[in-house]
């Protein structure tokens, strides 16, 4: 279990502009359409495993009920957004493990600064190119360092030949290293920005983060859940309206492409460094997804020309 | 709790063509991005109010573990496909009063036949145009007779003085009668079909169920989750792969305009059908909607040439 | 020949915030794709008949580069927006007779002011419910009088039997009555609006152009294009960007619903306008549409009670 | 003028399946409307520069009416798809060179067999990375050769210092090479396969374009066109319909895996080809787009050991 807000506040109460972006739709995703209709997130996003999503969204509604006891009754209903990877290899899936003080948990524990990476919340149970995955930040800065993108990804696709490391085909190397017989997974993708853009424009970031996967060797297969959740945390929408228009910034689109730029690297960095920090990890069954060897990948980039000549160029 | 079963096999295993279709994504439902994907539904369709949601998505993913204990273990996961509409005027919407056993009681409930209209199921609470809302069905059939398309609804949505009935501008003279204070409500429209369109033609259906809507008066409201899902139950897909290619039957798309005409003439007659089959009912804090008055409707639809001279046109 | 300027300056360095929306895909619209991307428009809107696009795009093109002759140069190119519908039953569709002239006299004429109605520019050609259509405008207030949402349609779609006038079933009453055998037509909606909207907010408004249009008896046939174009006139985008962030007036998505009200009647009222305003045309072959009989028409509603009774209701 | 041709036959009596995906909308492309929502293609895809689509359209629209002379007399009209990049650094774009006679020729003269690359038709003018592009085909097989796709690119997209060849950063390296100062391009993919996909599923193969044109180094700037058009050639759809429902091939979606790969291997080598085929061209003005220096990126290549080591890895 994952959680990631926006802002301290209450969300629900003060919602920020969000878009989401479906690459493949093969998953169980929460609150879509209503963050595709009204361009806002007024919850928490959630990361969980597939069959916990049901759960997680009713205990996220649980949560903004506590602070928003008129949902449902005298204002209207809240929009809980989950998001899911399938981790039944190294998890009893049916076990259905979530309860909702873990939600709860996660929600409390979240706060600002580092973010841990690997093993960790809803990265705990993944396998990416038959690694052990899990969660990985990145993030790039745009206009000259006056706005920045953070992505977090839960890893959880790819066969392991296709793995590809600042180019170089690491997966052909290793192909059959400690290889698990697991099935095609997916991927959540979550990008935040400061700068202040609308839905429409969050949601042409979302598109770009296909462009980062895609360098990481996916070949975003059929049975892949692959999907982006956008959102900024430039201003905030109030959930009652005093007066129909308001005063704000707007980004102008002909500016976007640094951003772009910058949602591509941040996507492809945060889903080598869930892999990189990620530990060997025995699950259910005995059924083990082993961490990515660093000194062969680290030989191997180097036997490419990509640590000595190369890293100062991405 | 409403469910829908497009046949009484095991649906996880002979999946059924389907799309869906958001009018206006002011809603909760579950399930759409996959359907959107593969085109296909693998699990009964539930109805339910808008906090239950993730309830009912996590019992009805129980209901198909039952019978197929490979999912997330050795096959892949499964999509639960779940409605909603906000009954929180007559229902204590924060109790989600709706448990597991609900769900696979309404599952098992689901037969043949006649449906049960108005005041049941997922349709207990709902209140439409001000007047007790439920659930509603129509048919019509297309291609002299050789094709029917049904129609099934959970109507809880639109302002009084919106009402229309077959064009009689009723809500106008019953502006006052016995009116609540609710929200804008929401509709969730479900189309099935014996046709064998494929889920693209599905699509198109789905998107006639919006000029039914319109004909009764809906204004679409910025606040209404309006949904809909279609299938067919012309073939079925199934769920392991024996060969890429089958052989099965193609609808024409220049064949689809009487299918068209018999989704807007169901979708408006089941929306009515759900008005008049319900009944007044009293709800949560004494809150009451009422039944549309059946004498001052058909004096109405007398009053403007609607009874005796043109039923038979429409 | 119709051209809408949502302002008199020079489009291309002053673009204008807009939508599109597709009901039913089957017409040949040129532009969609960049406005749906960019959400802006940054020429006239041209309406025309459907093997003129490709045409009425050249030469709107040129229109363009006339007074920014840096397009395709020294700065990017120019999207021009161009809708259709099919007049093939009264012009000589194949011949093809628009030419570059007319588009920029179309262009050069439009001012503000009362729009003429009926058999004019892209309207003079088209069959609206087997009766002579045209182009048609209406334009409703929301927020009480502080925003207006108009309407303008070159209404080219419809069977008789199905022809509906303040839900009244027109149609069935004057079925034989002159009826030509025309195709499924098609329908352009452009909707223009002071309202301070985004691209998304002008998106919304489009889906209710939908509601407008079933009210008068439309069954969106397979073969019928109908297609809205929507766009704001609140504030003005620049070409160039001297700041990534500018600041804007932003409106709220709860307080949308008086507008999409707006946009269902105004769209209805245009549609009617467009029949009662179009008179009886000889076309290529002899092929007659005949203007809607109004005397009849008075007398239907008059008979089913709309008239004296109601019209002060809608 | 590129013309590309589904079959040799009538293609408006005999239509392909069909599917079209933007990744960025920057772009003029035609018929994209129709073709999403029929699911059919009924004319040859044509690609052109930017201020010649709608030229284009006219005349492949005269071209459908030379054989089919029933078009918007006695039967719908036509769709033309056309395609475009801007080629405004090499060509003199405000000319619109572009006339009837070279759509009709392009047309007569496509055929089967190699297919040129490089300085060709529509990519006479076009610039990749700062390179000269062009036109550029590769395809890849499926399930054991059981199905192929092919992929056709007009290459004119990208910033010299991200092109990357085989995961090599090659544009790093050749920063300064050459360098014209060009915009942010485009590029138009399209994909064809006997594969006997339907329209959804045509549409899921489109959207892996992106990953291949990811792998190159894109990063789809917010400028730049990015399209897909994907048919298959397993069946036809006839434009008269004489049942509403026929029998025929059915593609299990659950099979797609190995042809998304497919799509990913042949856009990126496609788009290498058309680098690789094309020859420095001296435009409007003087302007000079040089070919990539073969030398120097076979050079790259072994540095960075992707030719001696590797090239039967992928």
């Amino acid at each position: 279990m994952t959680a990631i807000l926006p802002h301290g506040g209450n969300l629900f109460r003060e919602k920020v502009p969000a878009a989401v972006h479906t690459i493949n739709g093969y998953g169980k995703v929460a609150g879509f359409e209503q963050v595709r209709e009204l361009g806002a997130l007024e919850t928490p996003v959630l990361l969980t495993n597939t069959l916990n999503v049901g759960l997680c969204a009713d205990a996220l509604a649980s949560y903004m009920l506590r602070d928003n006891p008129d949902i449902g009754v005298t204002t209207s209903s809240v929009n809980p957004v989950v998001g899911e990877t399938n981790d039944g290899f190294l998890n009893d899936l049916q076990g259905r493990h979530v309860k909702p003080a873990h939600v709860w948990e996660a929600i409390a524990r979240a706060s600002g600064g580092p973010v841990a990476e690997g093993n960790v919340g809803a990265g705990t149970g993944t396998v990416c190119f038959g690694f052990k995955g899990g969660i990985g930040t990145a993030s790039r800065q745009g206009w000259e360092g006056r706005f920045t993108v953070g992505a977090l990804v839960q890893s959880n696709f790819g066969s392991r030949e296709d793995l590809t490391v600042l180019g170089v085909p690491v997966g052909q190397h290793l192909r059959d290293d400690n290889l698990p017989q697991t099935g095609p997974g997916s991927i959540m993708m979550v990008l935040a920005t400061d700068a202040p853009l609308d839905a429409r424009q969050l949601g042409r970031l979302a598109v770009r983060a296909a462009f980062g996967l895609a360098r990481t060797g996916s070949i975003c297969a059929g049975g892949s859940g692959d999907f982006v959740i956008a959102f900024s945390m430039a201003h905030r929408i109030p959930h009652e309206v005093e007066a129909p228009v308001e005063t704000g910034a707007r980004f102008h689109d002909a500016a976007l492409t640094p951003l772009f730029r910058a949602v591509i690297e941040a996507v492809e960095e945060a889903i080598l460094n869930s892999l990189v920090a990620a530990e060997t990890m025995v699950g259910r069954d005995g059924n083990t997804a082993y961490a990515i060897p660093l000194e062969r990948l680290a030989a191997l980039l180097t036997d490419y020309r990509r640590v000595e000549q190369d890293t100062s160029c991405r």
